[in-house]
């Protein structure tokens, strides 16, 4: 394996393991001291492994607590911790269940008490409770989706119709300290993003919720109306939120990484979206002017990208990206982009994402495989297979995003 | 006008003036010295005003000359140098007569004397002199470009049929030492892609424009086989040429204009290509990811994007890269994004390029237009025009490509 082939390795699956979800947690808590008892509440699909880190870490001081995943997504009894799994990306009555059960544990406390919520993807659909029945909260959910409002508008909505979301949850367990702890797959750093934000204060107001369902014409029961008109929390003073892991995260350990390697890393943005071979494209161009820099540098870009899908080929976003930026750096020394999702799968593929070099084209034109004729078909997969280009790691229990990096040297 | 947009202005306007033909001839020759009697050659669409300038630095030391341009390209009388216009993009008889003037004006040199060779865009037409008539070589270059032969191989064939390019003009003049100065509109630094190097040693052999022929099938006449037999020079001891501008040099005056203005220049890119609206939304996410760095930031990115029309609007490639930064730093303070074609032309536009910050997109809302819509449409000019978002310089009489800078503040 050549030097920069390993040196992308040792960059991403550092990235990837400060980003798994019990490293993140025990970071976060390494810094942190908790106050009194400690009731655990851990919600997502990376619920389980989350708690298991903050019960190594703080041990007899959790006090109670449960864990409220997905289904097949616990490993086991952990402690004194109840375990509940439910529906996603659908709820269902164990979705109100555990969200029930959560909010009696976290009730009746006392100032001198902490609430840890670890909350990590797919909180919005596990950790969800309403006085509406499922059936009609999904009705409306529904409506909305298919009225073409925005997921602000959506969420606008859906924090009034529930009795965890927009920053409720949080106020449930005053006058206990809650601390939040984020694992967070949504780019951009809003954290009221991420499950509608239990612990977060909620920046939308009553007014702005009526005004969206009458632009989008959303049926209401009376109940539901009643419901819309109550206003949620707009402070939260005993709260404090951490994200614990995210793409920004993702791409500070690539950049430790890099610089470790005698890289010096320059971080472009943690916020990537657009086209993936568009993203390639310009990630190349970066490449080519800084080839002959005579030093050992890193470009690194987090975020998520888009595949519009033409073609009937196998490949995901970081493939496409990768192999884009291949026909950017054909014949170029020393120059390597490579680009991975922190979950390990990138689109309907068994691998992460791909690596390529100033070599790859010309090794796959040796195989009379043109990269153009590739990307028409959205076939990086194959490709990439041909030059030795995939990057597997195996699903790694995270998703805080991708990260795309340009190594020179 | 806010501080942003008036920084904006002096970075443009000062990269744009470093890349001015006569400011680029004169920082270019202030740092030379030349030997002995000079015979200036000055071929392209600004070789009137780059013999102007050499004139002006080198005055009597300039023995005799020929500027060389397309028509109406001229400005009037300049010493004793003799004038010829012929045709761009399509070559004509006065191309032909003005390269042989150029020829016999450097025979019979000595190595006292030195040949100052300024080359700038429309060179390739213009500079041209070929043992085939025209009808034949244009015939042949038509069977070239309609084969779907690349540029590389179209000019690994033409070279052979020029008794001008691929070096030989160089050739001709020695034992005189030639210098070249080269600016260039063409993306990567190739200086013998500029109008087929006629000063430059070229790396292609009979070899390959044979394998090129007969690869495209294209038709030859007997006498240009014999001129594909011939090799062109593969060393030229007694030349030396620089590129006294080219989008490198855009983006080194913008850098050097930020930095004076108190903002550290990142230089991504000086080979930017791809969509514009992509490299729009690509430069927001690194805008976006840097607005809080508490220091004042300026990313640049040289170039040439494309856009693919699909709307019946007006607006240009940096316009619309302009535009589609906007909806990407809607709601951020002290952000801002322009784009700007050096030729002072974007698109069939009186404008150069936009300019866009985080009220942009607030701003054309209040007008009822959304950006997206916008974008389908290919209008960026109609919406710039509303923002007060064009940048208009007029015609510059330079064209070293386009530069895109994103400034934080």
């Amino acid at each position: 394996m050549n030097t920069l082939r390993n040196d992308a390795e040792k960059i991403y699956t550092h990235a990837i393991q400060c980003a798994l979800p019990d490293t993140a947690v025990k970071n976060c808590l390494a810094s942190m001291e908790l106050h009194g008892n400690v009731v655990l509440i851990s919600v997502g699909k990376a619920a389980w492994t989350m708690a298991s880190a903050a019960l190594e870490i703080l041990g007899s001081q959790i006090h109670s607590g449960l864990v409220l995943t997905k289904y097949d997504h616990s490993r086991g009894a952990l402690g004194n911790l109840e375990i509940i799994e439910a529906g996603h990306p659908i709820l269902d009555e164990n979705s109100f269940r555990g969200t029930r059960r959560a909010l009696e544990l976290t009730e009746n406390l006392t100032s001198e008490d902490t609430v840890l919520f670890l909350l990590s993807g797919g909180g919005s659909a596990l950790f969800e409770l309403s006085e509406l029945e499922i059936p009609e909260l999904q009705d409306i959910n529904s409506q909305l989706i298919g009225s073409g409002a925005s997921i602000q508008e959506i969420n606008t909505v859906r924090k009034r119709l529930s009795l965890v979301k927009g920053g409720r949850f949080a106020k449930h367990c005053a006058p206990a300290k809650v601390v939040g702890l984020l694992l967070s797959d949504v780019l951009g750093n809003q954290p009221d993003m991420i499950a509608s934000g239990p612990v977060c204060v909620d920046a939308t107001t009553c007014a702005q919720a009526k005004q969206i369902v009458e632009k989008y014409k959303i049926q209401l029961s009376s109940k539901a109306e009643e419901m819309m008109a109550v206003e949620t929390p707009k402070t939260l003073p005993d709260v404090t939120y951490h994200i614990c892991g995210d793409v920004h995260q993702l791409c500070k350990a690539a950049a430790e990484k890099s610089a470790q390697l005698g890289y010096t890393p320059v971080v472009l943005t943690s916020d990537l979206c657009g086209e993936a071979r568009e993203a390639g494209s310009f990630l190349a161009s970066i490449a080519r002017s800084h080839a002959d820099d005579q030093q050992k540098l890193a470009f690194i870009a987090g975020g998520e990208t888009v595949v519009h899908l033409k073609g009937k080929g196998l490949g995901g976003r970081n493939q496409e990206l990768a192999l884009s930026a291949a026909e950017g750096i054909a014949g170029l020394s020393g120059v390597a982009v490579f680009s991975v999702g922190s979950d390990g799968t990138d689109g309907p593929t068994d691998a992460a994402g791909g690596y390529v070099d100033g070599n790859t084209k010309e090794k796959l034109l040796s195989h009379g495989i043109a990269i153009t004729d590739v990307l028409a078909q959205n076939d990086s997969y194959h490709a990439l297979q041909y030059c030795d280009g995939l990057i597997k790691t195996g699903a790694t229990g995270t998703n805080v995003n991708d990260v795309a990096v340009v190594l020179i040297r």
